[in-house]
C-alpha cells in the first residue's frame, strides 16, 4: 500500500526526516510517499501559517498523480484534517490525534511536549475538537522554534527532557507525546532519559494508517466529510 | 470609524446583502466596508471550502489598502479567525460567536438554525472551541443551501421558521440564531413567526466590533495571537 | 436611551463611580441613570449579602418612576440578574457576564481579578451557570475588600497587577477581566502595567446594553423569564 | 436534635404538610420544628419569588429564637442555601441537594419531575452548581403549579406519574426525584405506579440533617461560607 | 437494623477497626456486622488486587447466611459496587461515594487524602463514574501505604494533615475526606489540626445506609443493577 | 509475534469465532491465540458477570505458559483491563476502547450498538473512564442477549442493522462500532446495509496490538500501572 506523509511546512530537510521516521515505522510492504507542500511558509508556527499549511496540503494531495491508499497530515496541532476528508476517499491520519489516540492506550494521562509556547492553544484546541482531551494532562512548550530542532537536535533533546520531566512530577503524565512533527526520531532518545513511553506523531500515524486500509476501513461519507459539493471558483487553484 | 465586513464565499450579491445589514446596525459615524474574498468558491458548505475562505479572506484584508478599525467575518461557523486575530492589530469579530454571545444575554439557552445538515457540525465544533457551546440547545439545518436563501427567500423564511419552532419545542430553546451569512436581513420576519428573539450574526457583529473600538480594546497579542513570527514562503501569496 | 446601572450596595460614593464609568463609556445620546439600591450593605462580599442585594436591586429597579431601556447589574459575581430579566421588558446585563463575554473577543483565556478570596467560589459559579466558564483560565483574590478599591486606589492598582502578572504567567491568562464593580477606572492603569487587554465589566456592560436595545432585542419570555405569575405577597414589599 | 425546616412560600398549610413529611422521616428523638417565611410569596414559581425567598428565609432563621441543630431549605430548585451556610455555624440542607445525593446512590441515572416548566431551568443550574448533574437524565414538568398539588391530589399524583413514566421509558432514568417541596407524602403513591424509587426531598434531607449532627460536622467556614464581614446595613431588616 | 460493613482486603485487624468506626457511628438499634472478605490481599494498592477485592466482597456477601439490611463496602476507591447492587435487593453504598456526598453538603470543593499515589487515579475515576468529582478539587498522597496506617498511626495523622493541608492552601479545598477505609479513626485528631471537616468514609456511608433503610430506599432494579440474568458457571465458585 | 486474545465468558464457540476474526485481520507474522477464560460465566450481560469474568481474564494470562508480545481484552464494556495492565509489561488493548478509538478516525461521531439494555450504562461508563466519550454520540441496545447473536446470526444482523439506522438518522452518528466481542465477523454485512463505516472491536483491536508492538510502545509503569506491589493472598488464587 502507498500512504502520502505530507509535511506541513516547505522546508525539504524536513519533509525527509518525516520521511524517514515514516518509513522506519512503515510495515514491509508499504510505500512511504513523502510530500513536500507546493506553497507555504518553511515553518508553521501559528494559525496563519497554519491555515495557509491546512489549504497547501490539500491542494498538494489533489494534484498528486498516483493512487494511494491513505494521507498522513504531519504537523502537530495544525488546522486542516477535516477538509482531506472531505476531498478524499482514503483514510486521512492526522499525527495530532493519532499519537493522542495511541498515547491513551499506555497510561492513565499523557502530556504533549511542542515547540513554542504559541503552539499550546491550537494543539489544546485541536485536541478538544477531537474529542481526545479528557484524559491530557498537559501540553508544554520546550521554547525551540521548528527550524531549531533541526539544527540542534541534541539541544531540543535537553529541553524536552525538561519539560517532558515536569509533565511527569507536576502534572501526572504517564506517557509522552511529542508534539512537533519536526522530533521524529527523538523518541527513544527521549523515552531512555524519562522513563516513560514517549509517542511519535508520524510513527503512530503510520501504524494507524495501514491499520485503517488492512481493515477497509474508510472516512464516512455520511454527513460531515461528504465530498464537496459542485461549486463554482475564482481565482483558484493558482497557477 | 471603519469597519470591514468580510464575506467567506466569492458571491457578490451575498457580500451587498452582508454589508446592508451591516450598515442597518451600524451607528452613526461608523462606515461599513463590505469585502468579496479575491479567490475562493461562490458558496461555502463544507471544511475544504472553509479552509480555503480562511485563507482567502485573510489576504484579502492584508490587501486591502486603506486604515481600518475591526473586521468581521461574515460566514457562519467558518474557520479562520484566529488567523486573522495574529495578522491585524485590530479587533476581530466571527458573525458565530457574536450571535452566540448575543443570544447567551436573551435568555436561558439559544439554538442555531443553519442551511444544509453538513454545516451543523462545523458550527458545533466552532462552538466548542469558542466556548460558547454550553448553553446552545441544539444546531438544526433547514435543508436549504445557501445560494436558495438567495434566490428563495420566502422559501427560506418558512424553512428556518419550522426549525426555530422545533428549537423551541423539542430542544427547548429560547432564542434563535440565524446560522449563515446570507441569512442576514431575514430576522424580524422569523422573529414575528416564532415568538422569540433572533440574533442575526452580522448584526450583532458590528454592535460588538463598533464596542471594542470604542473601548479601545484589542486582540491580546501575549500568546495566542502573537503577530506571526517571520517566514519564508515558498510560492505564496498568489500573482 | 436611557440605561439604569444599580450599584448592588448602597455606598453612594461607589454609586457615583460606576456611573461615572459607565457615563464614559456610553454612546452620545445615551442617559446612564446610577441607582444606589433602597436598602443593603455598604459593601457586598459574600452570600448573605448578595442574595440581599438581588432582591434590594429588583426593588429598586421596580419602583424607578420613570421610563427606560436596559437596566445593567453593576456587582461582579452576585446573585439575581434572572429576577430582573423575569420582571423587565427590557435588556438587563449583568457586569460579570458582559465582561467575560467581552474578553473571549480577546484573547483565548481570560482570567478575574476581584476583592477578597471569599469572593472567588461566586464569581465561578456565575461564570459556570452563564455558559462563560469553559475560557476563563482563572479567577484570582487582589485580598482587597470592596471598600478599600476606593480608600486606597494605588494600592489597588497593585494589588491588582501582582495578581494579573500571576494570572498571566502562571494560569496562561491573555486577557484580564476586572472582578468587581468598584474597579471602576482602573482599567487603563492596569493595562499599561500589565501589557495585556483588561476589561471593566461596567463598561463593557454599557455597550452591550446599547447595542440589545439599538438591534430591538430583549429577553426572551418563553420560560425561563417568564413574567412573574400572579401571587399574594406577605409583608412585602417593606414600607 | 432539633432541626428547622423552612418552607419557602408563605402558604401556611404547605408548611404543615412538609413538617408532617419531615416528622415522618424523623428518628426518634428529632424534633421537626416547620417555619414559614416572615414574608414572601404564597408559592415560588420563579426567580424574582426564589430571590425573595432566599433572603426571607434567612431572616425567618434568624430571628428564630432557641437553639437548634441543622436547618434545612425546603424548596425544590430554589435560590438562597450559600446564604445560609454563612449566617450559620450548624449544618444546612437544601432539598435539591439532599434529593439528588440520595438518588445517586439508588441508580445509574435519575430524573427530577417537578411542577412548572419554568421551573426546570432553576433545578438544572441549582444541579449544576452543587456539582450533582452529571448523573441527571433529565428535569421534566409535569404542567402543575405549586398550589394546585394540594388542591388536587388526584391529579397531581397523575401528572408526576405520567412523566415519571416518560423518564424511564426515554430518558432512561432509573430513580426519580420529586422536584417540589409540596410534593411531600407522594411518594409512596408514585413508587407503586412508576416502579422504580421515588425519593422525596424533605424526607431524605431530614436523614442527611440527622447523620451530619449525629457525625458532628458542619459547614466548612474556612472560604466560601465564612461568616459574613461586620457591615452597614441601610433599610434592613425591615420592621 | 443489621448492616453488613465489608473490608475489601483480608487483614483481620483492619476489619475490627472498621467494624469499630462503624459501629461508633451508627444509630442506636442498627448492628453493625463486620466482615472480611473469604479471598484475597491483605491489602488492596492497585487495579488487580482492587479487582480481586471486587469479586471477593459480592462472594463474602452471598455466603452470608443471615438477613441483613444494606451493605456498606469499606474501601476507598475500589472496583466493584455496581456488582454487588446487582446481586442485592438491599441498599449498598461505598465509602468513596458516601465520604464524597456527604463533603459536598459541608464546602464548596472538597479533597481526598489517600495513601499511596498509584491510587490517586482510581479514586478520580471512581468519582467520575459515580458523577461525584465535579466539586473535587484534589486527590493527594499521603505516601502511607495501606498497612502503615495501622502500624505507625501518629506517623500517619502527620503524612495526612501534611497534604490536607496543601489540598486546603493550594487547590483551595474547603473540606477534607480520608480516601482509605483504614484511616477509620483518624478524623477527629486530623479536623483539630486542619481546621476544616474532615469526612470519614466508613462513618458517613453507616448513616447514608440507615438512611436509605429507614425510607425505605433500595436500589432501582429496572435497568443498570437488574438482578443476574441466569447462568452456568464454569469453575466458579471456588471450593 | 503472538498476541493473546482472550474471550471474557467460558462460552468456547464463541472463544473460537474471536479468534477467528482476530486472525483475519492479523498481518501475515502474528500468531493469534484465543483464550477461554478458567472460570466464569457462559455469557457477560452485568456487573456480576462483568466483575468475575475481570479477574478470570487476569488468572487465565497469567497462567499462560508461553512468551507473549499483547493482550487483547475481548469483551465490549467489560470490567479489568486496569488490572492486566498492571500485570502485564506487554501492552494491553480492550476492544471498547480499539473500536471507538479506531471509530474516531473514521468520522465526526460514532454510536455504539450493543447487545441488551441493560450492558449499555456498563459501556458509556467504561468510554467516560477511557476519555473516549466526547463523540459517542449514543450507545443503543440490539435487543438480543450474548448468546443469541451466535446462535441467531441473521437476526443479530437485523437487529443491529435497525439499531444503527436510528443511531445513524436520529443521532447523527456517523460510523457504527460493534458492542460485542460476540459480533465479531458480522461487519461487512452490517456496512453494506446501513451505507457507514462498522468497526469490529476485535479486528481493530488486533491492529492497535500489533502496531504498539511495532513501534516498541507499552504501558507506562510509573504510576497508575506501576507492578502490583509484593502481598499475601488468603484462599488465592483457587486451585
Amino acid at each position: 500500500m502507498r500512504i502520502l506523509v505530507v509535511n506541513v511546512n516547505t522546508t525539504e530537510s524536513m519533509t525527509e526526516s518525516i520521511g524517514a521516521q515514516a518509513a522506519a515505522a512503515a510495515a514491509p510492504g508499504t510505500e512511504i510517499v513523502p510530500l513536500t507542500p507546493i506553497f507555504g511558509a518553511d515553518s508553521v508556527e501559528g494559525n496563519y501559517e497554519s491555515y495557509l499549511a491546512a489549504i497547501a496540503v490539500m491542494e498538494t494531495v489533489r494534484r498528486y498523480p498516483e493512487r494511494f491508499d491513505a494521507v498522513i497530515q504531519a504537523g502537530y496541532g495544525e488546522h486542516g484534517r477535516e477538509g482531506l476528508q472531505e476531498l478524499l476517499d482514503v483514510p486521512v491520519v492526522d499525527i495530532t490525534e493519532a499519537a493522542a489516540s495511541t498515547a491513551m492506550f499506555l497510561g492513565h494521562t499523557y502530556s504533549v511536549v511542542t515547540t513554542l509556547d504559541r503552539a499550546v492553544p491550537l494543539i489544546e484546541d485541536r485536541l478538544l475538537v477531537a474529542g481526545l482531551r479528557a484524559r491530557c494532562a498537559s501540553v508544554r512548550a520546550s521554547g525551540l522554534a521548528v527550524l531549531e530542532l533541526e539544527q540542534e537536535p541534541q539541544r531540543a533533546v535537553e529541553s524536552i527532557v525538561e519539560q517532558a520531566r515536569l509533565a511527569v512530577v507536576e502534572d501526572d503524565a504517564e506517557v509522552i507525546v511529542l508534539g512537533c512533527g519536526g522530533m521524529a526520531g527523538l523518541d527513544s532518545a527521549i523515552r531512555s532519559r524519562v522513563g516513560v513511553p514517549v509517542v511519535d506523531g508520524v510513527a503512530s500515524a503510520v501504524t494507524i494508517a495501514e491499520s485503517l486500509v488492512r481493515l477497509g476501513l474508510s472516512t464516512s461519507k455520511i454527513r460531515t466529510y461528504a465530498p464537496p459539493r459542485p461549486k463554482t471558483f475564482t481565482n483558484w487553484p493558482p497557477h
